[in-house]
């Protein structure tokens, strides 16, 4: 009742009417969507199969003031039925929050009956089917946005531009780290919900934390600093007994240029609540930016008093400026991040500017070769090249 | 295009309806009320007086969705013609955005005719206006919101909860600061328009920065300590040469119950960007809360370790951790603050539950009355008493 | 038998010999003292009236590695004794530990003796006393320190040169506090010797915690603005009950420029350790440094990213980086602060060089004069001027 | 002049009488160790052989008061000198601060002459070395002491203390990092002398940062968790071009009982200044430290506030509490942390108490198994057992 993303212009010119495959009343990251959606008010959430049981799909949509008629049973009947609509009514995007086992099926779905796609993270559940997907978007004319959140966040955007600039020299070392501690104890056999799909395998994906959030953390190091990472060494362990994929777990890196880095994701780390950090040196400065605190980032410049840049600041590039809704000092955080993603993918499908800049399918391709790579090398217990 | 704020549900039940007065394309505060209001997604603006210029009322309404007979040419004659539709149809409250010297006509009006009200801080000018609001508020049954930020944020609602359950002791000592940069120089002089009107005697009332933030660090005060203010002696200044208004300004407190205070605002402190924070130091603890790090309150008990208390932490009260949208560690801001006002205005709105909770008229006088006793008291150079 | 002092050069050439009164074993301040003098090791303790008990002041020195004639009862027999040594064995200097109330006493009775006197704050116990003090001081050609521990630290330099140079434009904005909590409870009441003696006006002065570490905040304010202090509104208050000075006190300030100031001291802030802090705002920039991590000094430029100025930055001052013992990123601390004016006043009593940059007499009278100007402001409940 | 240590009581009972190898006038690290034994004045420096040039270690030893007969052109010379003094005369230990090449001859020479040893770190240069120096000292029933200066903080040994009773559970995962930025750049072809020798293997042994600092990362680890690490997998590079030693590195570590770790450290880090950090994470809780601001030790129960614990905090064990000389909130550092190191030797020197709790051979021969298996691994690409 208190959920919907719609918005009232009768002819919805100038906005994206999406429709949701996941995300039924009381899902966590399919709420995050919505509201990233309705920040900035410029999405119409029209349709949806949001859930695998079709009573609950019907009851959600009604919650979130869908019509009837377009709340699905499934992601089949969504996609043929909106098909069939005129063209000024039907969905322009499907928007993919569920777990990752369908991400693939759903994605080619929508790419290959017209439709544009918002997935969340991870595109794919392995390599294979990452490149299978890619094929499928590269052979389209289809916008594919994978909701890499991390990504949304200006200061981000801050670091990769002072990267590029120059104003670090050559990139040297890199340190990424995601710790959680929500998995130190085995929750998912007290049916935590959350828990439960994220540590088996048939519904994850053969890997646990590298998986859900090890990727972020590789996908950031590549972002920032536009390199990317040729080889790894990595030590994927479980601590918590009775768990199937991994909890926690940490690579050595190498990037194309020679620089050196370490990568760590770990859901067993006591006290840490959503820990993501990247610190990155290069020959002439370094840079410093922690997830929970994102209005600042440190700029380090040898032998100078570090920097600390804030949101909002003037002397920031003109993109990040454009990121923030309010003035410096007004704290901006992690919902505003995700519309971030969304306002540029409205952005680009409105004005049919490019999408370079925003992640894609590409990002999900890389994410899918890191942990093959990771898997590979932790079982070998050596050093593996990343592929593709 | 981008700024509409309704929702697509038919029938509007369980909805808001809201019609707003100022925020015109462009306007700060009135785009952040209506991002306030997107975020969870229970308000529909369906009219508004956007402007005091009637064709930029007419452009602001079409930018934001707004039915062209709804964008009205000044708040008398969309009070009067939503009078005239339909219960079902017509809008419940009105959003006040205007400068300051509007928000008495406006809100009076919109009460008198039986709309309730969502104000920008403050409720009025001059504490005989505030007198004089409260008495035709009291006179009705509509529900009046003053929107007081920085009591939308959840750790404010714990710290407020921590000190009324005894936790510290009684209060004995409070700092509250708020400082700011913006005014460093005279950039009113050069047509920026917050700028301007805010050191406008005419259009901001008789105090400048205590006027526009000051109160919002007394209303914090009193608000989490549950103690009244009961005189002050108080030093305000104007830094900026030609500047009309003061631009600076600190005071000495005494509360109801012995305790002793300081309240600083400041808009000429260079390097702040929007520093409110408050430290409540009682008999057993302290507490300190800080605006540009909103997820974090220390509570410190005497001769134990400080405690780090964080936004989502299960140890929090149950109140508190309803604010949060997202899981420890995702940060929330400045934006889910003023969403958590309208959130809890529409769960009273529509279940007929109190308001005691929200901040109000009485946060109104209280403000007014801090600012009459701090401008005499500064005026005469001795301790003043507040009354009301 | 583990603190001596002394050192083995057989000619003390190039050293400076010292006589203590006060710091038995067991006294706090009395060691750290020592400690500062050990750290350069420029220094020799060769005696003491270390105990207003003569038997405990024998066994201090003994334990002290002092030679038992020189273990002296009193002050007075000390001064005489030294006076009949040849000048290449007595003692060059009087460090003074004891509390406040003897602190004009034995500086008069050494300076008029011929020694030089290093002596912990305050100078004395009222204004009138520090004016006799300084009659005394100009009179003759001795040199006279006053230990204000935190004008050690060499960032505290930094700032100060910095103003100075105009870094910060016209200083408009100076906030200074020194909270701690130590006396939230009545532990004078349960013979805590430290406690006892700080809250008894006989010993004291009439001032409890404003005049115990209210003047290190004002000694702080007017050293590194290079600005006094003219008028003052003070409000100090007893929280604990049955305490008979001062525990909590603030005070606005005017400076001589027109600045404004705020001024906090408070022993009942529970959670509070040490925390000493001050914030300085001019018309370009902004700084500020807490005593707690005093290897930080925040300069905040307008309009530009802070930067974090840090202890051994090759950008700092000449006379700032001469006060670190090693490198950038090996914290010192409080004791290299006071050992850092011990050295300078080795340096200037050896060199014959001048002391201006080291707090003297002049500091003393005007934290006394800021001390009568509080306690008549209090009590009036007005602006009070600050003379002398 | 300025630089003795010595102390003036005449039969030097209950002090130690020291002899300095290495540490002429401007060496860094001698220094260091003279105002670590001043600070607490309990050692006196009687000889020395100063410096590889005997002119210069005559000078040096004037410069420091030392009596011209006692400043000796070698380490040899000064052995045999001292063993012909009367007991009562003779230096009781051997201060080692060369560059690492000569530890071991000079330990060796030292302990089988029948003095004590108290070395810089490294122990030796090798692991073989390494080996051979335990024999010796254990054949002996000398006391040797390493100085790994931050196993001096108080608030390690209460990490030390948390783990030991149990407070973190069992230990999962540790993350122990230690990055400066000083060879950034080639200094050491601009004749910096500091530089010019650590990254000379003959005069450093075959590791640069490893060896340097990686080692006081490993033995932190090893301290804090008390579990071994058994085997890791390195990956050191040089990122300086023309430099022969690796000036970065990064290993991935498992512990005795199945904990998991990763180790770095890097002297090419833009902006690290002496970075040292630890983070452990239990079953129950996470600790986590900074040498850089070493007065604060977190700690970060499971499920509940963290905890701010603090240098002076009465909830501390009393072995931490033992270590401070100030009351809480006056910060002590780097000096005071090796002056530790001083103190708990003459402890244990004068008292004939246990040497368990002071970093000795053991942790000496740990380091260099460590770094033999870093550079074993690191040159194999693969992981490599730590043996010893």
């Amino acid at each position: 009742m208190v959920d919907a993303v719609s918005l009232s212009s009768s002819d919805g010119k100038g906005r994206v009417r999406v429709g949701m495959v996941g995300g039924g009343i009381g899902a966590f990251i399919g709420e995050v969507h919505r509201t990233a959606m309705r920040i900035d008010g410029r999405f119409d959430l029209v349709c949806g199969a949001f859930s695998s049981n079709p009573d609950r799909s019907r009851q959600s949509g009604a919650e979130l003031g869908i019509a009837p008629s377009r709340a699905y049973p499934d992601y089949q009947t969504m996609i043929a039925a909106e098909q069939a609509l005129p063209e000024d009514a039907r969905m322009h995007a499907v928007v993919i929050v569920t777990p990752n086992d369908t991400h693939l099926p759903v994605s080619k779905a929508a790419i290959e009956a017209g439709f544009h796609v918002i997935c969340d993270k991870p595109a794919t559940r392995t390599l294979a089917e990452a490149i299978e997907l890619r094929d499928v978007i590269e052979a389209s004319d289809r916008h594919y946005l994978l909701t890499h959140t991390y990504l949304g966040y200006p200061l981000i955007w801050e670091a990769q531009a002072r990267v590029a600039r120059g104003d670090l020299g050559a990139v040297r070392r890199v340190v990424v780290q995601y710790p959680q501690d929500w998995l130190s104890e085995p929750i998912e056999q007290s049916d935590q919900k959350q828990a439960a799909w994220r540590t088996d395998p048939a519904r994850s994906g053969p890997s646990g934390c590298f998986g859900d959030i090890g990727t972020h953390a590789f996908n950031l190091a590549e972002t920032i600093t536009g390199l990317k990472v040729t080889e790894l060494c990595a030590d994927l362990h479980t601590h918590v007994a009775g768990r199937r994929l991994e909890d926690d777990g940490a690579a050595l890196l190498r990037f194309e240029n020679g620089a050196r880095g370490v990568l760590m994701a770990s859901q067993i780390s006591a006290g840490e609540e959503n820990g993501l950090r990247i610190e990155v040196f290069g020959e002439k400065a370094g840079l410093s930016w922690r997830q929970e605190e994102p209005n600042t980032l440190w700029f380090m410049p040898l032998g100078e008093p570090y920097q600390r840049l804030r949101a909002g600041g003037g002397y920031l590039t003109d993109r990040t400026l454009a990121g923030f809704r309010t003035p410096a000092g007004h704290p901006e955080g992690y919902l505003e991040a995700f519309a971030n993603l969304y306002a540029q993918f409205a952005d680009s499908f409105l004005t049919g500017s490019g999408m370079d800049h925003l992640p894609g399918i590409e990002d999900g391709v890389r994410g899918m070769a890191f942990l093959d790579a990771a898997l590979a090398s932790s079982a070998a217990q050596s050093w593996t090249k990343i592929e593709h």
